[in-house]
């Protein structure tokens, strides 16, 4: 059984303020919960799990460092910010990015400018994740990307993508050499154009697309040709299009 | 002020049943209603707003032959399925699909496969509009495309994209000479793979993928070469960068 304290604790982690002040969040379901275990990469400090969970992964579980609570269905429902709870939730701390710059300057990387739903950011980071894009960079207008909906949505990209907050002009200013290329309708055809094998892609809010400040300073802008009569299409799909057109053309 | 029987009838608009029952959806927010109101396609039944709104759009609703009630914020929340409602509801009847065979025959064309979540059909549709994809076909195991959330998630789709419940034999046998593409993560790579300007693009479940007996039925099975470590990408993603693809390579 949880203590009161350690129920209050799971619960301040949906807070982005108890995130940073713990460097701890949650993580939820079989699939995540057993690849964190298994990567080792992570500390993990508590383990709250259904009997059933405990005794799939007894071995899992035996060479693991954390405090493992078996909890029941009530218990887990009341920890989870889950509709529906799956078995297992997982706190564990989430360590400093470290900036490899060599890898950075000679390959893609994403930056996020005020993408809010948490949703669209788990997405985008799948993305990343799926095509091996090793950092994403966010403005501090973001969602954080610790927010158990981003690390729902984002199917265990956290172990594989860093993600680091940090100003535009920041990481323009550390990375001068590289171009950057922001996202907007009425940019060059990202069919047609060709990247340098590398670059920055900014990605906008899901109103108000990239700022125009931000815009002002990128290098290029970039567009998905469309021809049909919508006005927009979601960040997410957005950044999986160029994601996938930039990594290939690449190839 | 909307009577108990109108209110009802909006509720009931949230079951597939009665939308089917009644062939009439609910349309939310100040953007798509006017969208609506202004194309004139489709026949509008009620128009509940804010009479803000109602002033905004004096001239809209002048020519407007459905039955227009000034609402409260109050009484707009009883009938809305949004969280936030946006100023105005309207209820319109849907239109009988009408399939445009020599157009089917020599462009793209999609075919969802137990599409589930309702915020993903949306973005497919979206996406089916931003690239002019007129035709979207769907498995009867997906959410209906009347569906508040899906409409509301299409942003206006329904406008311009046509959705069709079919089952995928029946498609098969209507257009035989149509090449039908299943996506697959051990396919064809979409960018060097040729299309040949047409086909259906059979896009599958968010768990499962391409249910193995439609798979059976395909001609090519097709992929989104990824190279980092997710398991794979949603649905609406994967969707949006096939299209995009075949769409652009066509050009």
């Amino acid at each position: 059984m949880l203590s009161k304290a350690k129920i209050k604790y799971i619960h301040s982690l949906r807070q982005k303020k108890f995130r940073q002040k713990y460097t701890s969040f949650i993580i939820e379901g079989e699939k995540m919960a057993t690849e964190v275990l298994l990567q080792g990469k992570l500390t993990v400090e508590l383990v709250c799990c259904l009997p059933e969970w405990a005794q799939e992964q007894t071995l899992l579980l035996k060479n693991c460092a954390a405090e493992i609570t078996i909890v029941d269905d009530i218990e887990l429902a009341s920890i989870s910010a889950l509709t529906t709870p799956n078995k297992v939730l997982v706190v564990a701390r989430y360590e400093d990015v470290v900036l490899n710059e060599t890898y950075i300057v000679n390959n893609f990387s994403l930056y996020l400018d005020g993408v809010q739903d948490p949703g669209n950011m788990g997405s985008i980071l799948r993305i990343a994740d799926w095509f091996g894009i090793h950092y994403v960079f966010c403005s501090h207008t973001c969602v954080d990307i610790y927010n158990p909906k981003v690390v729902q949505a984002g199917m265990g990209a956290f172990l594989r993508v860093n993600s680091l907050e940090i100003e535009f002009e920041t990481l323009k200013q550390r990375f001068p050499q590289l171009l950057t290329y922001g996202a907007v309708t009425n940019g060059d055809n990202i069919f047609k154009y060709i990247f340098e094998n590398k670059g920055i892609i900014v990605l906008g809010n899901e109103g108000a697309g990239v700022s125009p400040e931000l815009l002002a300073q990128v290098d290029r802008k970039i567009s998905i040709p469309g021809g049909g009569g919508a006005e927009s299409l979601n960040v997410a799909v957005a950044g999986g299009i160029i994601a996938a057109v930039v990594v290939n053309q690449k190839k």
